[in-house]
């Protein structure tokens, strides 16, 4: 069957073993005589799915028991208003860093809610890096700070040694797109949330930790099924959850804990982001924007510097068995989405695609 | 490949056929040479997807040219909250008709926002029935009249020709749970929503037809994921959707719309409802609750009279092969949830084991 290097930025490649195994049980699961999509939320078969989905998110994660694990629904974008509805909930204050599209559209909708601050943004130069801050600049009383850990389109990150030390006002992060990706320490965090559709399985779930005092505060206009509270006291079946994009997430985390665990995933994904960048890095045609050290392990962005050679470029890649290389609309050029599922037999035909290019056209 | 009579009332019974096409696409769809879970959902593949089952839904439901058609995330539960959230527009006041518990969530939800009246209420007969209403009584100039049409837990519906008449005032109707299983005349409401888990799809996608004018009224406090406009101004794509479940959906449209469209599909759950109901209301033992003319043919609920019995019948109802025959937790009994899906062969199965159960336990 044929399959091709898909480096799409989310919806993005999945491991084809989870593909084979739930093409084998979608007509039955088990000894069920049902696809998991025609079971009932409230069976046994759907309720072992989702508990296990949850254990496994836990231990791969290494989620500290004071938090609640969450399966909903409406991807980042519904958390951007679920996060300011449920958490300004005493001084109604919130502070920002905006280091790339995601992070300012959180801020923007916080900012409907709330008092929410800019504390740095990277927007002078195109989020090219993250910015250095000092914590005294910091809302004291901030009901939140929000940062998108992994920044999609334009290739950087926050490495789990680089985040901003909030005392205790709580850390949310957005990640999305680097979720399971590397080890990032929980406790570090009021809140974590990642739509699925980039590591972790198919669009239509959002996986959120969430710290349990974080729990029941929402604002009285809180739409109820944008109320953290509901979900925990209901185990995320407060209505029918997105079963079948659960049970594909479930399937994934049992693909990671096979492979070793996110620590494992982390040591793949930097050899994989190594070897990309150290070629692009010694190119004489092709560049990465993004300043080292902020650099991304999931999304590569890399330009020609010729908006004609970045066009040739993702023509060329598509008939050489490469897809979605074309950088976001927003800023053109070219990105590699490697995430956990990417391997490195993609990296390297890749960097064999790049090589023969660059000769062809430098 | 073993498949039991699944008569879940959702999510629910999906068509074998559906299950197999997904199965033999899973890995590779089309010359993609990717998953449709794998898929960007700005490509061209996924494009096309949404495209055509947004062509074919309109086709089935003949949604008239000032209709906006949206599949969105949330199930109807968000709904609740998105109707009062972007309907409530001028003088802040609806009708609702509460028939069953999802009729009055929405309504409690509507009350979060505005001013609500209950029109009319079955609850004083355990919703056994469908009020008869007077226009006369209806809020003049209400922004909108709120119906769930079937009750998939207390098994009524209001029949297609018997609607309340709203005049000017919106009609909004909760189909979930009988979409696509008799013909509605679209032009009768304002807008109608459907989480596609019962007849239509997986959970996880709702799918909304709003006339055009109640679009871009939305209450200031409203999320802006939960903005009918955002999602009508980007085509149901503003944020990613939840394309696997789309994909599914388009799936079932084609076998609707092979087996004849939504006219035929009346035509054989008439037949398939009605021979049921004919065995219960001919029966000594069984006794279907709700009256006959408001009865819904996607949910037929029975019960024995005894506790025990219930339970014994949905004990041995699972060791004959069929499945979630027991009635909603709230209510006990029975329920059969024949959608589209189930086939005659189903209906002919439980007839005979209920034939067999009297027999035994008359």
């Amino acid at each position: 069957m044929k399959r091709v290097y898909n480096f799409s930025a989310g919806p993005s490649c999945l491991p084809v073993e989870v593909l084979q195994k739930a093409a084998d049980e979608m007509v039955s699961y088990g000894d069920s005589g049902m696809s998991v999509m025609e079971m009932s939320h409230r069976s046994s078969y759907f309720k072992d799915i989702l508990a296990e989905a949850k254990s496994l998110y836990k231990e791969l994660m290494n989620v500290p028991d004071n938090y609640e694990i969450l399966f909903l629904q409406g991807g980042a974008s519904t958390q951007f208003a679920m996060v300011p509805l449920n958490l300004l909930s005493k001084s109604n204050k919130a502070d920002f860093m905006v280091t790339g599209s995601w992070a300012k559209k959180a801020y923007q909708e916080s900012a409907r809610y709330g008092e929410a601050k800019v504390i740095a943004s990277s927007e002078d130069k195109t989020f090219s890096y993250i910015p250095k801050v000092d914590s005294k600049d910091f809302t004291p009383d901030a009901d939140f700070f929000h940062i998108c850990v992994n920044n999609t389109i334009y290739g950087s990150r926050f490495r789990p040694d680089n985040l901003p030390d909030t005392g205790d006002v709580p850390l949310v992060g957005d990640m999305s797109s680097n979720i399971l990706s590397e080890v990032y320490d929980v406790s570090k965090f009021g809140l974590i949330y990642a739509g699925a559709q980039k590591n972790m399985g198919p669009a239509g779930v959002t996986a959120v930790i969430i710290r349990k005092d974080l729990i029941g505060h929402a604002k009285d206009i809180t739409p109820t099924m944008l109320n953290y509270k509901i979900h925990a006291d209901n185990d995320s079946c407060y209505n029918t959850p997105p079963c079948y994009g659960i049970y594909i997430c479930k399937l994934v985390y049992e693909w990671v804990k096979a492979k070793g665990g996110v620590a494992a995933m982390e040591k793949i994904n930097k050899e994989k982001a190594k070897k990309l960048y150290d070629f692009i890095d010694n190119s004489k045609l092709f560049t990465a924007p993004v300043v080292p050290e902020d650099r991304s392990i999931m999304n590569v962005t890399f330009v020609t510097g010729s908006d004609e050679l970045d066009a040739l470029f993702v023509k060329e890649s598509k008939k050489a068995g490469m897809e979605n290389l074309k950088g976001h609309r927003s800023i053109g050029g070219m990105r590699a989405s490697i995430y956990n599922a990417m391997p490195m037999a993609g990296i390297d035909t890749l960097i064999d695609f790049m090589t023969k290019f660059e000769k062809e056209n430098a």
